[in-house]
């Protein structure tokens, strides 16, 4: 039988390449990388895959502008495509490059803590060039600025691609990089040295995924809005306020659904005073915990941005819930907005 | 007499400059670039320059997250440094390098509308390599890919920067750059040939800068929070609700001080569910105009967020107003929160 596909960003062994591992194994996946989060979205969206696996924030770092504007969808070019998981992945930077042979640690001799940082300040001052990922430059800064200062940067588009660099263009020791922790997925893979093991600023440092799919009928129904009105009713839906709303709606228990998040996008109008304010308080009528927010331009014109509000709760399928109902209120404020999925909440490993 | 000193993001001829400008004419000022943003804070903290300039987001590509970090202050260092003003910088990317000598404009021979494009379509072939600044390629997508697809791109720190590399490291027209509109500060900076002038890919492109200069004993009073009592009353404050509110803080008319901006930092309580959503309510309830939303780790643990909002509305020293109102209440929700300064608000001028 065929193994369904899922695509990561690339290359092999980044921290995508991790969490998808995490969430679809690889003896019942196929597992294949993709160039470009942008090629992962159209991917999902044309069903070329099952799913797709893109990172969304960093702790250290904060979220990642390009996931963001993929989700804004200005063309409307990924209109079904839905988050539908997350993933957790520990993240822990190696500086890795050649070292020379009197300092290569024995195969049969384990390395004892510190041993490392021992032998790269024998070697840092021969370092001439960084290679990495613009976000590890952020997260390895306290390293970088005590022990390579001043030292040549060059952005690459991933951490393992940056090893890859050093591994191709430097058969002695003389240029080094930055790159991820491999070692989860093959310590070797290009052949390196770790001349520094765990560099990031931050114990604890994290990377958020999502989980992509194309939109199935079975998903909650986008419109319209006021399918909370039983199938059965003829009775048009009362307009509901928070003095005459049913008591399953206004109770707003955050932990009713305790295992599931969603996330929504929306814009409001440059036009209106307070429209932004009044927007972000649907959530917090109907008693949602927020778990994030995020901002991009709308590009509809300057200064006009697109909101995606990410909470506690999950949309239902037949409109009931505080999800479903704040989203009722959110159309009455809002220009446009757009679900972008429910999934299962994940929590992290190392909180 | 010494003129005071303004820093701005250099180098000469940046976007930053040119907003630096708009506001401190060089008559009067004392201009001195800076090589980071972190400079200029740490500069109008120590006092070492009067004001400084800093961008802080772009209409297409979205917030400065340095310019956001280092207003959050993590490790109190910058606890002075506030904002005091904003200035809209029109962005208009142009191509630069070397054209040959037989394609290059004669001064005497006024150029026509589209000149300019037949001529770069006659060499673009033999671009081999781009410069710029990460968050311009951003800006010229459509530009670049259909004219320049798959051409080799290095970031560099500035897109004059960019120019200037270009500049050095070819005598001929071997190399080419993305730089910054340099004609306001002097087209032959840094003698080079406009290859293609407008290529960014919004027109209506700005870049929105701060001010910031060290908070003067003049500034509102940061706390106690409770200042809004009459200094002659004797009797405590009383608590104010919607229903209770006196007209002056409850009619929370966003235009009542039309021409000014307040910018607030504020985490809120990791455990406690709701706060995130409470904590943007207060800014509803007191009817302000929310102008931008930020976000980024806190730093203080993962998924710990912190918010920056701006509004319409100014913090007032005696402690009345929507501002101040909104502020009360949002002490008793956040965690953390400050004020990061109130400014005369500027109009784009490009809407």
């Amino acid at each position: 039988m065929e193994r369904p596909k899922v695509a990561f960003l690339g290359p092999v062994a980044s921290y995508t390449h991790q969490a998808a591992l995490e969430s679809f194994p690889a003896a019942t996946h196929e597992l294949v990388p993709y160039t470009t989060i942008a090629d992962i979205f159209q991917a999902a969206q044309s069903g070329a895959v099952w799913r797709g696996v893109v990172p969304f924030e960093n702790s250290t770092n904060g979220s990642v502008v390009m996931t963001l504007d993929l989700l804004a969808d200005r063309k409307k070019e990924l209109k079904d495509v839905l988050v539908c998981g997350e993933a957790y992945v520990d993240v822990r930077h190696c500086l890795v490059g050649r070292l020379p042979k009197e300092l290569r640690p024995s195969p049969d001799q384990p390395s004892r803590p510190g041993d490392d940082l021992e032998r790269f300040k024998k070697i840092k001052h021969r370092i001439k060039k960084l290679y990495s990922h613009p976000q590890a430059w952020g997260q390895c800064e306290l390293f970088l600025s005590e022990h390579l200062k001043g030292v040549e940067r060059q952005d690459v588009s991933s951490t393992s691609k940056a090893a890859e660099i050093v591994a191709q263009e430097n058969p002695c020791d003389e240029h080094f990089t930055s790159g991820s922790d491999i070692t989860q997925l093959g310590p070797d893979i290009f052949g390196l040295d770790i001349l520094a093991y765990g560099i990031q600023d931050e114990s604890g440092n994290m990377t958020r995924f999502f989980m992509l799919k194309k939109e199935e009928p079975e998903d909650p129904i986008e419109s319209p809005l006021n399918a909370a009105i039983s199938p059965t009713s003829q009775e048009e839906e009362p307009i509901l306020t928070s003095a005459t709303m049913p008591s399953d709606y206004a109770s707003g228990n955050p932990f009713s659904q305790p295992t599931f998040k969603t996330l929504i996008s929306f814009t409001i109008p440059h036009t209106s005073p307070g429209a932004l304010a009044k927007g972000l308080g649907v959530f917090g009528d109907h008693g949602l915990n927020l778990t994030s927010i995020n901002t991009r331009p709308s590009l509809v014109e300057p200064w006009n941005y697109l909101f995606f509000v990410e909470m506690v709760g999950k949309r239902e399928r037949h409109g009931r819930g505080s999800v479903n109902a704040a989203l009722r209120d959110l159309q009455g404020v809002a220009r446009t907005w757009r679900w972008l999925g429910s999934w299962e909440m994940q929590v992290d490993t190392a909180v």
